[in-house]
């Protein structure tokens, strides 16, 4: 039986990076891939929604601008011919990619279905036969797929989850979206941005509840101003198909949302049915997931898992994370693991992207900090590109005058919030942002007012409350 | 005679921040100016073209993307109109908050034209009079105008200046620029992507001589991959208007270049000529332009000079900064001052930001360093947005591995420096990038693309040049 020291199962970011960085270490590693190299997030999440997202944006701002014919008829809408053309480019690439760096790190690509025989023998099936691998550590990075309901009579096209998206075979004019995460809130700020009329049904309170207050309510400002309706605190009890081709979602509430279509996007569930996990002594989840320690060893401890399989944040880039970080420890190789600076994005419209604590999070801790806003509006990037709606926050230490966290959300947030993490991985203070000097104009700037608006706070005259004035009662 | 702490002629960056600092620090501080608020950069230089710049860019990319409808009769136009409309708001804006600081802090806006009576005596005259005002100091902060040469026939239509841009009646469909600094590699690469044939005289032999030369090279290649003719080392001697309403530059190599229109930017002259400065003892170049020390102090002590009237790099960003630091020193307000952690930044289409060294500058200095290239191309986000030309280059000190500069030409160069500025200001390593979790996909992964390189560069094993192999002669 042939041999490796670690054997990973999924190609995805997670897979993907565990591997290259085992093999870096000069280990013999094989993956294991039923589908297409790459995973979910190349072929059905990630890539593919971003790619569309940019396609989407591309024709919204060209209608805010105003061009001529922009939005009569015969203009403003996509080609669909070159959007799956540059999306299949933009797929081949990333695949490539990934297939180039298992060549030249000398990891074996195995195609097929991986389940256990027992704790250190991988079995790959596909059409051709079957084949058994031993190995000195597993990594379990299959990730996940949408989570489907009995209730809910998928049908790949009136009603469809996020992974049919891509193969849609027409747009509807008005789309019920059952859930409020970041796969729903994502897909709603596209159909919306499209002129789509769209309905959004989630069980809790409000969206995204890891994200900062503030932030969401921008959001949700923004998305109601494009004719976005939000139904929290809601259920979908029922979801029935009309014989008109009509989509009728019965809630808890006993009202009825009418559509063309719905996207059903509550949760994902983990791809771990079929590894037949009994053998290796680890158990899953109701949703197919993994639970971990903190170097991403399962209950077995030779038995590592990463990426979205083991839940939240679920996120491609903390993924590749995981992976390098279950590989380095399976192997004895000291990491740095920095969990605090991960930023976090969702590819909202506006987009949306954070890193460090939230208020929420330094009031629970009970520690003091004072706030510094930004609007986009303010500075002269934000007139330029139209951007009214967009908000940089940073939380500052009260005593210590340091960054605790950036709140951003408007065009550019996923890649600006990498100036405020740097700055937070070097302990920066407030003083660091005044007396930096960006380039004018850009958005960057948002950083520097920012910090003057927290620097006035930070600054008012407290009165020290445990010296009452001559007035007080 | 009114009595002030500080006058300050002209109100564009270096003014208005100058201005603004010394009033916070409680000093009396007057502005004057004789247009309105704002000076070059939001009326006829910086705002106005990157306005533009930003609606070429939209069109540009919406063609890109191959929308229905993009290219063809009666779309992928500009409706001027809007453009007008959107640069006019621009424009107010940040007049107004120009105008609403200067009030917030009681700087004194008096209207007219600023000259010296003497060294410590400003005179104002508009036409309901002129008034003179004593000051303890005095900023000159009157900015740059375009140059002309008497030999050229400026017409504001046919034969202009960046200035006239705006104005202009009609676009050319054949342009000719003379002059390779920012102002003409800025409208050259605008007048391209509108698909304007473009031919730029320069009389050195190459664009930007402050630029690295590998994305100098990028962005000609770029250039003239959109039709843009470079004639390098060339001159204009003459240029004639035809009677057909066509442009002739005879050239000093004898050859004609023909166009519909022609830009002149060779250079830009500083405003200084009215200002009597004989009459304080300061002495301005042939160019109109000021020399200051270290302090921005000119040869009489008390009368500093900030942005564009004393030359390099007369950048919005950096004549802020300088104002700001000239009032500080007025006032014996300790400050400290990081020039090398200045971001340059060039609006060209792909744009260009750079910070810190250039490998010119490491090699003339003798540091010891390597390089880390990533191309745009190589990440996800470079194939969602197709932008296949960008470029990162991060150069690191041999031995202490710290990031020593920055280039990038590409979408978004001008934000994404300041990740790598920030780094810089806090003496980071090629390490530090490596273990860094950036937003997927986002332009800023590049950052990590590009230390693996240089990691792998800085690694690879080097030969003691001292020992010499058994096999050389």
């Amino acid at each position: 039986m042939k041999q490796y020291d670690l054997i990973v199962i999924g190609t995805g970011p997670a897979g993907h990076h565990g591997a290259v960085q085992a093999a870096k270490l000069g280990k013999s590693v094989a993956v294991v891939e039923t589908r297409s190299i790459g995973g979910a997030c190349i072929h059905t999440g990630t890539i593919p929604s971003k790619t569309i997202r940019e396609a989407v944006l591309q024709l919204y701002r060209f209608k805010q601008w105003g061009f001529y014919g922009a939005g009569r008829e015969g203009t403003g809408k996509f080609s669909i011919e070159h959007l799956v053309q540059r999306l299949g480019q933009v797929i081949r690439s990333e695949t490539a990619v990934y297939d180039d760096q298992f060549r030249r790190n000398g990891v074996a690509i195995l195609n097929g279905l991986a389940s256990f025989v027992n704790p250190h023998v991988i079995r790959v099936a596909n059409e051709e036969g079957q084949a058994d691998f031993a190995t000195q550590y597993v990594l379990i990075a299959t990730g996940t797929r949408p989570a489907h309901n009995d209730s809910i009579p998928f049908d790949g096209a009136a009603i469809f989850d996020s992974d049919a998206v891509v193969n849609l075979p027409m747009l509807p004019e008005v789309l019920t979206i059952v859930g409020g995460g970041v796969v729903g809130v994502e897909y709603g700020c596209m159909a919306a941005a499209m002129g789509i009329e769209v309905t959004m049904i989630e069980r809790e309170s409000r969206m995204l509840d890891f994200v900062d207050d503030q932030i969401v309510e921008a959001l949700a400002y923004h998305m109601r101003s494009h004719g976005v309706t939000f139904r929290h605190g809601e259920e979908a009890l029922e979801v029935i198909k009309t014989s008109e081709g009509k989509v009728c979602v019965k809630l808890k509430s006993n009202e009825e949302v009418w559509s063309d279509a719905l996207l059903y996007a509550v949760g994902r569930q983990g791809n771990t049915e079929s590894l037949n996990l009994a053998a290796a002594g680890v158990k899953a989840d109701e949703r197919g997931r993994l639970s971990v320690n903190e170097a991403f060893q399962t209950a077995v401890p030779h038995i590592y898992a990463a990426g979205d399989v083991i839940g939240f944040p679920s996120l491609a880039s903390v993924s590749m994370e995981q992976g390098r970080l279950a590989a380095c420890h399976a192997f004895r190789q000291p990491t740095s693991c920095t969990p605090h600076l991960f930023p976090y994005g969702i590819y909202s419209i506006p987009e949306i992207s954070f890193v460090g604590k939230t208020e929420r999070q330094l009031t629970e801790e009970g520690v003091p900090y004072e706030v510094g806003l930004a609007n986009y509006r303010e500075i002269a990037r934000g007139q330029i590109i139209g951007d009214t709606s967009g908000l940089l926050k940073l939380l500052f230490h009260r005593e210590t005058r340091r960054l605790l966290g950036v709140h951003i959300i408007g065009e550019g947030a996923t890649e600006l919030i990498h100036i405020g993490q740097t700055a937070l991985a070097f302990e920066g203070t407030v003083e660091f942002f005044m007396s930096t000097v960006f380039n004018y104009p850009t958005l960057a700037e948002c950083y520097k007012v920012a910090a003057l608006d927290a620097f006035n706070r930070l600054n008012y005259p407290r009165r020290d409350p445990t010296v009452r004035s001559d007035k007080s009662p």
